[in-house]
């Protein structure tokens, strides 16, 4: 067979001849931007010559630090084409860990949006390696602090439009992206263009995402998380429809473009999907959804009651996705598989709340304290380890990767049971479980059972510290907006109280107006635990 | 990201486990034989150290010479796990042709049907590198002159069930499939690990054949034949159900396994589809077909009427595939892509054919005579070029290899136009066009509008000698059965003749049984135009 390097930029190529004339759709403040993927190309072609212009070169790192937008797109494709590598920076991230990550990648430029440049401005003289700043806005009158800084649209009009692309081993780098460590510093994943061409082969296989020509994608996971879950690399390969959120995405305005775009799959974590079925059921609007196949929902277990209420009140299907920054991201994708066709409607929900089957390319071991292997039984539950292409081998340039990569195998720091049939289901992070008296309990297992009350919003347990048992759960639980300050302890304990057993119930429930996200809109249980560290269980 | 190679043994790992139930299905003499993903795994460890105790050693050739079957299948993941190359043997070659690939192939061992023996016992003193025969059968008493010959059920209930893959190089070959060529012996193509891998990934994607884990697959195609088009690789990467045809499947044998094991997704030639077709109409019995999600059709172009007449008749969609031995197959699937969902349905009828847009991974070119690209306006012809990960590069220890791969382009001498959306159309191969006065005419566009004709059952157009025009089209037609005898020249060219120039049209028609096949079911011009070379037009 031809010797053939599997180079990110093929994706392009095709899509802007085979699929010259879908659109890349982006949300903006009035109305919509639109282009076509030929002009994807042209544009993306420009960008890497003008940064070939402001010496970029083979391997250097280029920032971007931005929304969900079509010039960010072009960027995912200029900066590979040309052999650089794309750092997709977290606009989240606190302050010390962003002058971190850009001084330990050694960004050589940043491209940043208007609205995110004052958080780089004071920054500025902390980032040693940026020698330019792009700012990716219309306005040509746009001022800024920043030292040398330039227009998006000046430099792509300047800049050549010959197509120069490097066609270099396929084990070259493409991307960068870090993610938030549960101690330290943000550790940096390095994904190359072989691994983002096989990732992408994946997701447009039946059995997982399945993104084909004919999807409109809305992805509402950010660009700067694990490559934007592979999503616009996917839809370039096959030529799908692009909708992009923009600037500060919104339930009201998600609902606006599944409906006005026809959108046919969309992308995000549980708490895009319950902000999403809040605003609906608080404006009282209806949304024509009908053109969506499915929702994939990702980053942190999905609840079976939000499955079931997008099901029965929208006519949607939740679907979730598994994955993590190390593994670009897709781990799991859960598609009934035709053996547990005749479950029965309740068990077809419950196994819904499951993170599905390894997807095919994969490996996956499930290994107890001690590293043994632990039968794949639905019961038991280990740690999950995972190899293949489009898993990393270590952190970049950190001493820390020798913790979590061992003998060729990721470790991913999620418990998790197996069932026979290969389902995950995943329990805690080791670090979110509570150790009780020497036995575990699983925080996920009892917010799943509290949010399924009509008058829980979100819930998150933690473990705060005891004199006798060393840690104990505490119930973290936001009500409805009509059950503020209605909802209480008694009836949310009761209310899970014949699903555990006695040791395993909270011994206290709080109730906040809202749970601490992180950066990527995880629930962010470290302010949580140290908010309540001395609480007092009434 | 990891090293990890892409490797066909990973499949069976995969299937084994999350499909370990799923079924392989046998059509045998009476009733079915069935095994599981999980047996199929056992077995094929079985043959693997089988072989390896009769000398077999990474990087020998294994022949088969046999249907498609269960045990061919295990052939299929046994040899490449032990590192040695599977060579299926094209059980319909002539003699002389059988001779040249074994010893070309230095084939070490072949598995052979029982009933396919007495086509190798005489040729067995010419096979100088065959060192066993392996007579793939249950019959333990079965007598063969065949020199070292073992039962392949003996074997294996002596062989050590312990796996034991080799994790190769990716690259490494897997498999060897020769192809006929237009003059000479047959050339080889070797296919490596990475190619077989990229294949089916691919052909597991929405777009293309969309093989999931939910299909039931019935290849009607040969497993002796272009990987079975990589079918048996493809479901096994995503557990899909197979079924096999057995030994000299009819058209009501393969009516029967549809209804009975409900397939989903069927794979054959044409003439297959033709012969099911004539085999529903004369028989006048009616099957349950409703579980076929779709039909592929390649290796030849698929008249649109019998496209019409599936729909129509039946309710079952047939897609256009296209591909050949040199390419693993597959080049182009024909499932429509939305920009075209405007088109009426006469439009998309036309389309349907059409061989379909390039599936990404691939690229293509377009050439005239003199190597300039041609433009992709649906109307200029030009020869086909491909590259990709699962191109060959060269044919197998073969001088010709420089007329065919020339600048890291495979040439695939079917004349073309390709549309503006990449949809190919092809018209001939080089060698089928009819040349007459300079000019050139489609024999393949006469074929297709003469097969349109309701009493036509099949058509080749072939050119024959002529002292003017040096060559002129002779049309070769087989009524259906009803019209034998009945069917007059002048109503078949008064049936296509508003759509050709008057040049165009056929000199004669002469009417015959059928018409003559190559081994892997596509019309032999070769014969007719040998047959016919005095024919005398009337």
């Amino acid at each position: 067979m031809m010797e053939y390097p599997l180079l990110v930029h093929r994706f392009l190529e095709r899509s802007s001849v085979f699929s010259a004339h879908k659109e890349i759709v982006t949300r903006e403040e009035h109305g919509t931007h639109r282009q076509t993927y030929a002009d994807l190309m042209t544009r993306s072609t420009r960008l890497s010559n003008a940064l070939a212009e402001l010496g970029v070169d083979q391997g250097d790192r280029v920032g971007t630090f931005a929304w969900n937008h079509y010039r960010h797109l072009e960027a995912y494709f200029a900066v590979p084409t040309m052999g650089a590598v794309l750092h997709t920076i977290n606009i989240r991230l606190f302050v010390d860990d962003l002058v971190y990550i850009i001084n330990h990648a050694s960004d050589k430029v940043i491209l940043v949006d208007p609205d995110l440049v004052p958080i780089l401005e004071p920054l500025a003289s902390c980032l040693k390696s940026v020698e330019h700043y792009i700012v990716m806005t219309d306005d040509r009158n746009f001022t800024t602090t920043l030292p040398s800084a330039h227009n998006y649209e000046d430099l792509l009009s300047e800049a050549s439009d010959k197509y120069s692309p490097l066609y270099l081993d396929e084990n070259a780098p493409a991307g960068l992206c870090y993610t938030s460590a549960t101690t330290g510093r943000p550790k940096g994943v390095v994904y190359s263009h072989r691994g983002i061409v096989l990732h992408s082969m994946t997701e447009a296989q039946t059995d997982t995402m399945g993104i084909r020509e004919r999807d409109v994608v809305l992805p509402i996971v950010p660009m700067f998380h694990a490559n934007c879950w592979g999503v616009p690399f996917t839809s370039a390969l096959v030529g799908a429809t692009q909708v992009l959120t923009g600037v500060r995405p919104d339930p009201e305005s998600i609902c606006h473009l599944i409906e006005s775009e026809k959108v046919t799959l969309s992308l995000g974590v549980p708490t895009i999907w319950v902000g999403v079925l809040d605003h609906i059921t608080r404006s009282g609007r209806s949304y024509d959804f009908s053109s969506l196949r499915e929702i994939a929902s990702g980053g942190s277990a999905v609840p079976i009651s939000l499955i079931q209420t997008y099901k029965d009140q929208l006519d949607v299907n939740v679907v979730q996705a598994y994955g993590m920054t190390e593994s670009s991201p897709l781990i799991s994708y859960n598609r009934r598989i035709s053996q547990l066709d005749d479950l029965t409607e309740g068990e077809k929900l419950q196994l819904s709340g499951s993170q599905g089957p390894l997807v095919s390319g994969l490996e996956m071991r499930l290994i107890d304290d001690q590293g043994n292997d632990i039968a794949w039984d639905g019961e038991q539950r280990g740690e999950l380890l995972f190899r293949g292409p489009w898993v990393a081998d270590s952190y970049y340039d950190d001493v820390r990767s020798s913790e979590t990569f061992i003998d060729g195998w990721y470790h991913s720091g999620d418990i998790a049971s197996v069932d026979a049939n290969g389902y995950i289901q995943i329990g805690d992070r080791v670090k979110d479980m509570v150790k009780s008296g020497g036995e575990w309990i699983s925080s996920v297992d009892l917010e799943t059972a509290i949010i399924a009350h009509p008058a829980v919003l979100e819930a998150a347990v933690i473990a705060i510290p005891h004199e006798r048992w060393v840690e104990r759960p505490l119930a973290c639980v936001v009500p409805n907006s009509d059950f503020q300050g209605k909802l209480t302890k008694t009836e949310v304990l009761d209310f899970i109280r014949d699903q555990f057993a006695s040791w395993w119930m909270p011994d206290d429930v709080v109730f906040i107006d809202e749970i601490p996200k992180t950066s990527v809109g995880k629930f962010d249980k470290k302010i949580l635990r140290e908010r309540y560290q001395n609480h007092q269980s009434k």
